[in-house]
This record gives structure tokens, sequence and C-alpha cells, in this order.
């Protein structure tokens, strides 16, 4: 998904703890830590990709992290203008060093950074300027909250809610917060938190759409992409999804060609 | 799915308004009731294609309606007994007059029949001969209650939980009370019902598999098989799933074999 130069230090950064990654075939270059996982990279730009090319108005990308998935939107879709949402401070400093780089240059006048905690109060994150109705389309790619080692059937299900309603539950409650009504919210998560997604989800956002990221053809899923509406009631469909690799373990052509030329994805 | 004669009252059923229909290729025979829809056959047949041939033991088939899911896994599969349960007296009497068909005499002595109501209370259910530990899997196909309508965000959580509550939800309680430890549930169910369905299993039944079936490529699912484990707590898995018409609309090759032959189906 990134292409990470041997020699980070070549563009400056001065950080020995950072890479110096390029995403859709360089029309992003990125600054992240080293201590990032690399699957990430890849969650990023398929969230990225599922935006349509025609998409306007503000996009949010809660969780922004170094600003990767974020980035990739504003590099493929012209009309948009993304802000970056992120509390780690590290991860501010990187992203606000690659907008720097006159290889973004083509989409960093559309980034806005904003130093705010998802997870915050509904007043805390307005201070910080997270506004009501700010957001015409919501990207997220949460952290992945484990929900597995449960004790009982009986506790299983409490714990169950109570992640969700820790968790998952507050990312989905700020980005509906954050959506004018018939916004849209679209974020990449564990395939196996598929239930937890689903719980936070239904409610507020309708017209869900699920589709599942398979590593190859007849493997379970290990990432799910969920898209929904702000406040409609529709229902819920569930896509065929894609497979990431070929048998022989290199990425399917579609693949290759999201990573690399930022080609969209269909959900 | 299935292939009704044009003359019912042929094999005695004396009912104007029941069809006499053949399923695997007639390894198994059914009397049914006209106004059965179409789809429960194709339903039927899969939710008892997805039990492995060597699966031993006793399966309830709960909500079994004139008993097409039960008989076809008696059928299938040599080493299981199977109770039928049914609160509606209409469908007991149809499957109790299929039981006695000659076409059923293969499996016909390993097929009881229980008069009971899936979502009466523990008490209730016991005093029908619903005995908790009595089964070592449970397949069922819930009736498909609609949670499209929701009148607010607000609402349709409470609506969304609510429907669980009283619907699935009972029904996914009433197997894991019938189910033994370590035994396993099968259900079909509406893809676009997947939240309401996850929101029944999860803290109840682990290592979920999800089974999306869908009437052709590069359309949304219609329906969902979900297998789980009483007790267990391993993580779900979002599979594949199958893709039943070839785009000239006949049914794909695995598909017929599934319908005709009792082929079965891997989940």
């Amino acid at each position: 998904m990134s292409e990470s130069d041997t020699e980070p230090d070549d563009i400056g950064a001065g950080e020995p703890q950072t890479t110096y990654d390029k995403f859709l075939g360089g029309k992003v270059k990125l600054l992240q830590p080293k201590t990032r996982h690399h699957r990430s990279g890849l969650d990023a730009v398929m969230l990225a990709a599922s935006l349509p090319t025609d998409l306007t108005g503000r996009v949010v990308d809660l969780g922004a992290g170094a600003g990767a998935a974020g980035m990739c939107a504003a590099a493929r879709v012209a009309g948009i203008s993304v802000t970056l949402v992120e509390r780690e401070k590290t991860l501010l400093q990187l992203a606000r060093q690659s907008l720097t780089l006159p290889a973004n240059a083509q989409f960093a006048e559309r980034i806005q950074i904003l130093d705010a905690d998802v997870t915050a109060p509904g007043r805390d994150r307005k201070e910080r300027g997270l506004m009501p109705g700010m957001a015409d389309h919501v990207i997220m790619n949460p952290p992945f909250y484990d929900t597995r080692h449960r004790a009982s059937p009986h506790e299983a299900r409490a714990e169950a809610h109570a992640l969700a309603d820790g968790g998952l539950d507050r990312w989905c409650r700020t980005a509906s917060d954050l959506l004018v009504s018939g916004g849209s919210v679209t974020l990449i998560f564990r395939a196996d938190g598929l239930a937890d997604a689903l719980e936070a989800m239904v409610g507020r956002f309708g017209q869900l759409i699920v589709f599942p990221i398979f590593p190859r053809s007849g493997e379970a899923a290990v990432r799910i992409i969920l898209h929904g509406i702000r406040g409609s009631r529709g229902p819920m469909r569930l896509r065929e999804g894609l497979v990431l690799h070929r048998p022989e373990s290199d990425f399917t052509p579609k693949v290759e060609a999201i990573l690399r030329e930022g080609a969209g994805l269909v959900l």
C-alpha cells in the first residue's frame, strides 16, 4: 500500500523514528511513525478509495493519525476539503510536516488540521472546533477494541454492550453529531467486530452498506467497510466485497489500481 | 427448490389448499399450504444443506412449519434425529401427514414432532417438552420482522432493540436454552436483518459465522446464514458466501446440486 524510502532523513523530517511513505503511486507522500502498523496504510487507502470522485463539500477524517486516509481522499477527490481530527501531538505534527512537502501541494490547501479527541463529550469537542453540522461526509478508521475475551454468556452480553458504548459507539455518536442530515459516514473496521460496528451504527445511520474485504478467495473477511446516511431509515445491504490477493499472493489488478493509481472502490 | 405436482389430491392429502412438493430431487416429499411463500423452500433447503453429513445427535428445528428444513436435514444426515417444533396446528398436521408418505420412510422414524411456541416463556416451553439441554444442534428460519419503518434516530434505536428483544432475541434465547454447552445453532435470515440477528446472537453464541447468500454476482445479499457455538467466545468470521444464480438467471451448478441432489453447503 505504501513504499517507504530507505533514507527518511533525506526529506528533512529530522525524526529518526519516522518513515516517509508514498501512497497512490506517489500522489501522496506521508511522514509516519515507524511503529505504525503496516496494515493501517492499506485500510486508509481503501477508506479513501470508497469516496466517489464527484463528491463535494467537507470531509471530516476522525482519528486521522498521520493523515493517510484524509490526504488520499483529498488527492483523489478534487471537490472536497478535508478536516483531519487527531489528539496525538506527534501524529498532528507529522501531518503538518507532510502538508509542507512539495509532493502534496496539489491538495495541501484543501486540508485543515484539528487537535481534538473524537471520544470527548460534545461540549469539549465544540471548544476544539468540532461543530455540529460541519461535515458533509465523515470517514474514520477507529481503533480496534478487543471484544473477544468474555467470561460468561451473561457477562459477555453486558461487556459487548459496554465496549460498544465506550468505544465505537462514541465514534459513531461524534460522526452523527458532526454530520448534516443526509450526510454520510464511511468507516473501516476489523471484520470480527461487525456486531459492534452495526450496534453502534443502527438507528443513527440508515441505508447501511456492509462491504467485506477478504485476504484471499475462500478465507474469512479481515476488514469491513461500513457506509451509512445520517437520518435515513433505508434498509441495510450486505455486499460481495473485495478479495485483496490472488492465490499466488500478489494483489489483484483491481486492488493494485486502488493502491498505486488512486482508482475508486464502489461499495 | 421444490417441484409441485399438479394434482395434490392424488396422494390423499384431501386438502384443496395444500400442495405436494418434492425436495432434494425427491428424497423428501412434503405437504405444504399453498399460501406458503415460494422462497421459504429455498431457505429451508439451504439451512438443511449447511449441516455436515457426519453430524450426530438431536437436531431441533425451531418454527419448523410444515417440516421442510428438518426433513431435508434428516434425509441428508443419517446420524441425526430431528425434533420439529411448531405452534400452528395446520402445519403440524401437514408435517404428520408427510411423515406417513412412503417416499419419506428413509428418515420418518428419526423425526419427532412437538406442538410448542418457540417464543413462550421457559416454563411453558418445558411443559410442551422443550427441555434445556435436549438439543445438540438447533436450526431455525425465524419469521422476518420488519425493522425498516423508523420514526426518528432516537426512536429507531429503541425500536431496533425492542424488536430484537421481542422477536429474534426470543428465538435465540430459546435456542440457547435448548442446546447443550458446545452445541451449535444455524439460522437463516433476511440479509437486511443482519444487525438484529447479530444483536440477538452475540454473547449467547461464539465463533459466529456469517454466510451471505446473493441472488446474482454484483447484487446485495438477500439472505444470511448464521452459525454459532453455545458458550464459545471465539471471534466472528464473515464469509464470502454463495451466489445463487448465473447472469442468465438459472441456478449455478453448485446451487442446483444443493437443491436437487442434497449436496452440502460448507459455511
